[in-house]
């Protein structure tokens, strides 16, 4: 995508798309830029917000969005018009081509929208900083709350307080689900809190969190040991359990090995393939059993992927997380993520 | 869909979906229920929670979830597969077409689990009876809460409040995020709390809530006038302003008469028609500015619809909102709702 945005022409169904081009977003609409015109198409429901939100952008009420969509297209003279196949819907997709008649062509482009957002501004940049360091002060004070209870408390309770601690009372929403596991539970990457499974001295807490700051996301991934002094979410760890503390170890060394050695020009695979080095090398490959990180944004999951797979160059100003995990099944699970920033070729955690 | 569930061969993509199948889901995976057989496809992420979960489907690990569903339907004989289009993306259907190489016709029908999901089953109406009797308890507190507090609260802490309430502290998940707008906010069907609009007593308030329970959606709207006295969330209103009380009392009437009036054999655009037909004859037509209800239970939209073109016939044991509303922009807005579960040929406000 080498032409300037101001003169490509494209629709999205993504809100967050819809957030970065106009400031506005909501459940039921659709964005259309046609050059440097912009139009946001949404119902009765919302369009009154829109109108005073958006500044530069017209807003259409619509009863069929897609109609809409092709009236102002059929308007117009553009020959294509890009759309991201892995986000409209094959309903969507086919009633958009009938009402087009053949007039313009439909261009697939995966992702596209993700790709011009894929290189931050330092505005960008600084949200998300400040995103990530509100997500901090929560897990100092969910610590702390830990700390001071009385009582042992069960995952689900914990996630209760840990998500009070996270959106400061209500100030800030959530980018994801905390994913919170206690021993075994943290052998489930994407464990669902259980009320029966309750946070003891001795046990080892998983936590993975993360906020948004006006609109930009956070994420970050401790595992950490409650002993009988209490519990801290740093990075250094001192488990009782032999096997266990071996296991961090390994996982830290594979995330502070890749952020330390990661370079821009390398490709997600080759910064995967770092953290995967390590853990493969210890004997433990088989049980790191995802990608070792994403970029973040907007999307709380978005470009560049740093997976097996990922060929996305690294460049200067791109975000992503690095999390490795080794997880053993019925026993354990660690996992340690940070997000950094790339300048000038090197990684700086956020 | 004449043919027996069991008889059917389909692919569904929806999470809502996957849970009623097989009582477990998660935010990526594809279900594959080929007659009496069962396949959760999943990513290594989930495959372990799942495995312990599901007790009638095979769990399938897979890096490449649409490749495995292959990777299955080309060791069956089988010869159609249904899908939804209006949950498949452009890439997945394409994708599933290429590997499939023609072997298998893929049968498009929107909203095909929806259909199989339209009547409920008695457990099903127990569980969104005992899902709305939470809600309207929550609705209960929190105007306890707004009627002890001491200060006028911003619509962003109310909406803070209020979901402390609705979950019971982390106990139970919202339906979707909650509604709350202070007189002219309300005029806004779908308006975002705000920290500057605060409530005071003579103030209009609009709240629109449900919670889950066991999964199944409750969702209720009440407009209210606070008080001296304070705010209660009943039907009966009364507000300062003659305009704003002629308004309430055309949507109150609206709403009573369409669930007094509505058949099982009618179809949804008739019902719709009843609450619209009275709003229309008291001058405020142009001010509705949405449906008249819609069907719930694992989604929170589901059918059968009761709108203008909802041509679905209504049975007995279907569940749906009835939700007229009236919305002056820039001024106030009004809406109630109640679900409703037609028995006997009528509806039972639940």
């Amino acid at each position: 995508m080498k032409k300037k945005t101001n003169e490509l022409n494209y629709l999205t169904t993504n809100e967050n798309a819809q957030y970065f081009e106009c400031g506005y977003s909501c459940d039921n609409a659709l964005f259309l830029k046609l050059g440097s015109d912009k139009f946001f198409i949404t119902d009765s429901r919302y369009s009154l917000e829109a109108q005073k939100i958006l500044k530069d952008a017209s807003v259409v009420q619509s009863g069929d969005l897609i109609t809409s969509v092709c009236e102002i297209l059929n308007k117009t003279s553009i020959k294509t018009l890009i759309y991201d196949p892995t986000q409209i819907t094959v309903s969507a997709f086919h009633k958009l081509k009938d009402l087009l008649k053949n007039s313009i062509e439909l261009f697939p482009k995966p992702y596209f929208h993700q790709y011009l957002r894929i290189l931050k501004t330092e505005d960008e940049i600084k949200k998300i900083k400040k995103s990530q360091k509100l997500n901090k002060d929560a897990y100092d004070r969910f610590a702390d709350f830990v700390n001071r209870s009385g009582k042992s408390l069960s995952e689900k309770e914990l996630y209760y307080h840990a998500q009070q601690f996270l959106t400061s009372y209500g100030e800030y929403d959530l980018s994801f689900e905390p994913i919170l596991g206690v021993n075994e539970n943290a052998a489930k990457p994407h464990a669902l809190p259980s009320k029966k499974d309750k946070l003891k001295r001795g046990d080892l807490l998983l936590f993975d969190a993360g906020i948004k700051y006006k609109h930009y996301c956070s994420d970050r991934t401790r595992t950490a040991f409650f002993h009988k002094e209490g519990i801290d979410f740093s990075k250094k760890q001192k488990f009782k359990n032999n096997e266990i503390q071996k296991i961090y170890d390994i996982v830290l060394k594979a995330q502070e090995k890749t952020i330390e050695l990661l370079r821009s020009g390398m490709s997600g695979a080759e910064i995967d393939g770092i953290a995967r080095g390590v853990i493969e090398k210890s004997g433990y490959g088989k049980y790191f059993i995802h990608s070792t990180g994403h970029g973040i944004g907007l999307d709380i999951h978005e470009l560049p992927f740093i997976s097996r797979s990922s060929e996305i160059v690294i460049e200067d100003n791109m975000v992503f997380s690095i999390e490795p995990g080794i997880y053993i099944p019925d026993h354990y699970g660690v996992r340690i993520e940070d997000l950094v920033v790339v300048k000038n070729g090197k990684a700086q955690i956020i």
